[in-house]
């Protein structure tokens, strides 16, 4: 089994929090593959050089200062402390940009009907896998963040999530993949002031219901989405749990169908 | 003939003559390896910020938040760029720090006689010279930053000639190294006014001779230990020259004898 795990900026930007996490994920059997967010701290840093911070819909439209912050962040800062500090459990880690080795092949996002400047969508079928096999047998974890490219020649801030998600599809032409998505919260939750509402599975239809009754956030649509579409396209498992729990199966696991 | 190749902060920080020397660069046949610094924008962030920058004998003081920026800039913002545009060229890049994958292990350097902070010092019998092997052998081409790591979670500026030269000693246990150092003049020159006053060839008494004489300037003595210490090491040819004469032999020839 392959394991391919996302954690977001709540842990990377929490010291205590990331060691714990790491500690985990680095317990994991291997072959695995680590994809990291980090977008507060990437706001901090906007701020402090005096760049506005734009989101759209949870995204960060990404103008030319923007997207020097995001790759100096994300590839740059975040990634080595990671990449750092599991190589210190003895983890053979290698962190990468989706530019490297042409990992995650990207293209810049239309600017109609809204121009997020240097943002990129992904196809998952054009994720490089022959590289991923390569690292595997060199007995490397690949740790990965959200920084793609065009092939020519622009950085492009793609949505980690999204790349989390394409390289669970691209991993699975080697292999089956378990995908977990790690976060602040203990699932999918009925009532999210309820820690006890986790909704254990969700299916399509399950998933339909539950957008009908508008009893999922906002939030976590495009998560579901996300995570349906993975569910669909080759990846063996997908679930959505706290980062505390990566070594558990508590959560919510999403299947295309029941 | 595995070629390893160092650039400066001053072809790095000019995007004409980035996008020039890549072009050479992408043209040397495989395997290659490009190690670069970046000084310059690192400078330029700490000034934005608010970090004061101090050198001493032209290393630079790394207190946390100054370690913070030159992994940022290193090993995001830099090492991302000139990753980018080498896929853009067809040449298949991949961006590292030497904590990826344990590239290169560090040492903190002492802080007695002069506290450097976070800087480390490499011993090039330790450059993991297998991962450079796998990575030949996926067909990629490794882009090295000269941020290192001490193996216990800590993260290490470092020299980027040194990188350099402990990288090619470390890839000359696969096969022979020419290692080519690129910088703003056209070699080691008699008299720095004098462009056409290159010296072709260095060997150990020469330097001796040259440094008793008070010929070459200050800043480039390290430069030829760096060198010297190299080509004692294993390495087959060591090269000064400037960054547009990567594809020529002009320049300086270093060699431990004649």
């Amino acid at each position: 089994m392959i394991e391919v795990v996302k954690i977001g900026g709540n842990v990377v930007d929490n010291p205590d929090a990331l060691s714990a996490f790491l500690a985990d994920f680095a317990s994991l059997p291997s072959p695995k593959i680590l994809i990291h967010g980090g977008g507060k701290e990437a706001t901090r840093l906007s701020k402090t050089l005096g760049i506005k911070t734009t989101m759209i819909e949870g995204r960060r439209v990404t103008d030319a200062d923007t997207l020097q912050v995001v790759t100096m962040v994300y590839a740059g800062l975040i990634n080595k402390r990671i990449v750092s500090l599991l190589q210190s459990l003895g983890c053979n880690a290698v962190g990468l940009s989706g530019a490297d080795g042409n990992l995650i092949p990207a293209k810049r996002r239309n600017p109609e009907p809204v121009d997020y400047g240097f943002v990129g969508d992904i196809d998952a079928a054009k994720v490089n896998s022959d590289m991923l096999y390569s690292l595997f047998n060199g007995g490397f974890t690949p740790v990965v963040c959200a920084i793609c490219h065009d092939g020519n020649g622009l950085l492009l801030n793609c949505n980690a999530d999204s790349v989390a998600g394409a390289v669970a599809v691209g991993a699975s032409r080697l292999g089956s993949v378990r995908l977990t998505y790690c976060f602040e919260q203990p699932g999918v939750m009925r009532d999210v002031a309820d820690s006890n509402s986790v909704i254990p599975m969700i299916d399509e239809a399950g998933f339909e219901q539950l957008r009908a009754d508008g009893i999922v956030d906002k939030g976590m649509i495009p998560k579901l989405h996300n995570a349906l579409r993975c569910a669909r396209s080759g990846v063996s498992e997908v679930r959505i749990c706290s980062s505390q729990a990566l070594l558990g199966s508590s959560g919510t696991i999403i299947r295309s169908e029941r």
